[in-house]
């Protein structure tokens, strides 16, 4: 697994824990990372409460590469993401002199509100990510990228991060979708996997209509791939069973 | 906080982290849990890797009142839900005899393969939750509750747990969505929030053609969510913001 760089996504937010806010960021974010030779290794949900977001931080900015947060840093009382991993980091929140001199520049003086104000606050000693949608910037601490929640706004941060990651290998990705329960391939899909150390097989069951389960092959060598997807056509051939087109390698 | 009883959920799965299967079961999960009386304090989403699920599991489940898993509880090589829950208590994974009974009714002795007894395997000394869906049983231990991944299953098997559950005080939500940037609302809005200790108002911006802001307004007594609410229209009255009619409070 050398090469190997592994990410996390911390969504911070009341109203996704609610359940009513659906969370957009974790999907897009995960095939971006993978697009970007970069896995996603564990997410997190957590409310609105600086505690709650430093442990957080904390815990995962030790283990992986890299930190993604999402949501909390508007303009509102109920945006504490910065003042979060601030604490996080047992550093003050200051604020940003160019962060707000591009504030200003974009509402000048007169529309410069408090409120707008509190969007050029950083933890000290960490750097503005480029935000083209709504000026107010994204802050970069050490290896921790704090983004808006708004998936447009998340989305365009994530153009001026990209250079500064890290890449690594990429995991290619072939899927076939199988229309049988998966109990009665699991056995044989095992085999497999044991004859294919170099690929991470999974088994994804759904229900519509009828049972099935799509099966994901993923390595690093897109040759690990063919062979040991060729192996799982022949065992539903064998078996007899109906399958939709096996998807390109990606 | 009396009588506040908080959950948390643990999405197991490599399918979710790499973004090719997108998440059903948290919203569905919080409305569930609040309509119950119990919040969702936080989500994680760890990928197929026992010492991973263990690890999220003993964090969680220490921590909350209960933890609810969802994912890798199938027939097939990947699903190790089981034996990490069982590694995070300590136990072995042993055959449930009720588990099995039942599988084997289903399916006839003949069907009853290897695969699918798998899924009568438990950590020791878990209960059943049943399964109407597929038979296939979850499993609850201690506070955990193993669940299926499958949306349908999953939410077939929350009926069964419900009664198990203890239920705390229902929290009351109504939200307003106002047609301004947050920034022009944002300090009168802290200022409702100070005078309005027993609810909690999030903020949470949009962009959909025109920035936006749904206000909501959380409390466990309808009277006090009730009164923030009309100080916030009034507000938006005042400054002439463009709001969408006040939802029900639910």
């Amino acid at each position: 697994m050398a090469d190997t760089v592994i990410a996390s996504l911390l969504i911070i937010g009341d109203e996704i824990l609610s359940g009513r806010t659906k969370d957009a960021n974790l999907s897009y974010l995960a095939e971006w990372l993978n697009e970007n030779g970069i896995q996603l290794g564990e997410v997190r949900v957590v409310p609105d409460v600086e505690a709650e977001i430093a442990e957080a931080v904390n815990a995962l900015r030790t283990k992986y590469a890299y930190v993604f947060t999402t949501g909390g840093i508007g303009p509102t009382h109920d945006d504490i993401t910065v003042d979060s991993i601030a604490a996080a980091f047992d550093v003050p929140v200051v604020i940003h002199p160019e962060a707000y001199a591009r504030m200003e520049a974009h509402y000048g003086k007169e529309n410069f509100t408090d409120a707008r104000k509190r969007m050029t606050r950083v933890p000290k000693g960490a750097e503005l990510v480029d935000n083209p949608v709504s000026i107010a910037p994204g802050i970069r601490m050490e290896n921790v990228f704090i983004m808006a929640g708004v998936p447009k706004i998340m989305q365009a941060m994530l153009e001026d991060i990209r250079p500064h990651l890290k890449v690594g290998r990429k995991v290619w990705t072939q899927s076939l979708t199988v229309h049988a329960p998966e109990s009665k391939i699991a056995e044989d899909l095992g085999a497999i996997q044991t004859a294919n150390p170099d690929t991470s097989i999974g088994s994804y069951p759904f229900y519509i209509g009828g049972y099935g389960s799509t099966i994901v092959i993923r390595s690093a060598e897109t040759a690990a791939v063919e062979k040991a997807m060729g192996e799982v056509q022949a065992l539903c051939f064998a078996k007899r069973f109906e399958t939709d087109d096996v998807s390109e390698i990606d």
